[in-house]
């Protein structure tokens, strides 16, 4: 379909904030982009955010709502440890919410792609009797090193993971900086085997590692890092929290010990570092409880208490 | 959110068709896909289709929408006289249409990027309870020559039309070929000035390149390829169908006279064109009858009847 004129005059608006950035030869106001690429290759990551699934207005605000969905593809970028360079940005707005939503979800996408120096290179902007439905495409560079993948990680390998995890429900999903820049002080300092952020859940994100590298891990309850917004529901256990919530944005990664005694010795500024357990062959999966009980490692959440934990 | 179990197996159904293409070293299984590029840039388009504007079901099928969700992606790359490489695929699928809704769509599109090359690299897949979403983000090399703007045209160019225009809503929207192949040939052939596909309308997507180019055009109407499709609706005006209707998806093109010449002596094999107007100096844009009235060349649809055309 045609754009509507109050879509014409939205892409207009976007084109004013994008043009003459270097890294766009050609931006919005042709059929496609240009985007330079210095490497050989381009990273690239798309991400479908949709009212009543991934934000509801209250308590989202469309600013934090434009925000959410350039940060979770921000993160995807870190986890490779890539560093951001284009978005593009697709929207489906409600007809029932006018214009003035329309703009301050750009204005979320806006100020969160300066703060990352992300330039918006395109998108596409319909209108619909619909929920408001984002779908955001970021390009990045791969960085002097190749990307880290999930499948990288090796028997005897320490497992970390950054800042925090739980509760991000409560508001953080909405309000969470993607670790671009903890990425790349983390690559500079060591030789990073695997890596990847935590969408699904620090325990659900933590398998993909093992499924992709084929490999098993033994994880220490208590050295779990747990946030302190678990404590925001008083019903539900916060370590269970923190394995299993899920868009917390924390990256989980690998290194060698040797790699791993050098990042607990002298973390890179900044970056809040946990070690949470060790790499090991493939066939253990384990949790180490707090009480001594060793159980499978959960794909997921628990079945509602600890002592249904089930391997996967 | 994370994905749900059929989710999980969508993305694996789509992983095993994408492994292997040297054009995308890491595919779907990590964070982001990384795309070789061969140039210095890569052209990227993105575009979000919504069942309900874009295609209903009935008349379309799963096939038919997500074949469309890649076109009208392949066709903008064409515009800009590049070469699609992979496509990346976000859909919000009703949880009420099941399993085997999602796999057509995908077959669709899949099929769709075979025919072209095209590599599926990524996406993301996601449930709820609101209708079809399908944003596909199509990357492009640029080809051996610069990327063919909508700011190029110079007076004196000839103003050219791939196919027929008009009545596409009858299924053709559906249906299409993108013009990546004829837009090859003809940029083998000869310098392509301006370029645009034909999405909101011929009248409004030549404005288009009227607009970023600063100049005017004199169109016969005489001279408009119209689609047997306008046909269909026995009650609209087929040239005013031609030049309104949108979604063709053919190519607008400019080139000098002498190449123009060319063209029409010796057009590539299996690219129809024709010659519609000619670009002129900034204040003209008019629209030749056949009655040998001039009327300014409309912007969009008419206002029903041709003596009330204006020019938007």
């Amino acid at each position: 379909m045609p754009p509507s004129p109050s879509e014409f005059a939205f892409i207009d608006s976007i084109r004013r904030a994008v043009r003459g950035d270097p890294r766009v030869p050609l931006g919005i106001g042709d059929d496609a982009a240009l985007v330079r690429t210095v490497s050989a290759g381009c990273l690239v990551t798309v991400d479908m955010l949709m009212e009543g699934t991934d934000f509801t207005f209250p308590p989202a605000t469309p600013q934090l709502a434009g925000r959410k969905s350039l940060a979770v593809n921000l993160s995807d970028i870190a986890a490779m440890g890539g560093v951001p360079t284009a978005a593009f940005v697709s929207l489906a707005l409600p007809k029932s919410r006018g214009a003035a939503f329309a703009s301050d979800i750009q204005a979320g996408i806006q100020a969160l792609a300066d703060e990352f120096d992300v330039v918006i290179a395109g998108g596409d902007t319909n209108s619909w009797d619909g929920p408001l439905v984002v779908s955001v495409s970021v390009l990045g560079e791969p960085g002097t090193r190749p990307p880290v993948r999930r499948s990288g990680a090796r028997p005897g390998d320490w497992i970390f993971v950054t800042g925090a995890c739980g509760g991000s429900i409560h508001g953080r999903h909405l309000t969470f900086t993607p670790r671009v820049k903890e990425a790349a002080a983390l690559l500079a300092a060591v030789d990073v085997h695997a890596m990847i952020d935590v969408s699904d859940g620090l325990s659900a994100d933590l398998h993909h590692i093992l499924d992709e590298s084929g490999v098993g891990a033994e994880v220490e309850a208590a050295s779990i890092p747990i946030h302190p917004d678990t404590a925001l529901d008083a019903t539900r256990d916060p370590l269970e929290r923190a394995l299993g919530d899920g868009e917390d944005f924390e990256l989980i990664f690998t290194v060698s010990p040797e790699d791993g005694r050098r990042l607990l010795e002298s973390p890179p500024p900044a970056v809040s570092l946990t070690r949470i357990g060790t790499i090991v062959e493939q066939n253990a999966r384990t949790l180490s409880l707090p009480d001594g009980r060793v159980i499978p490692l959960p794909r997921s959440g628990w079945e509602h208490h600890l002592g249904k934990a089930g391997g996967a």
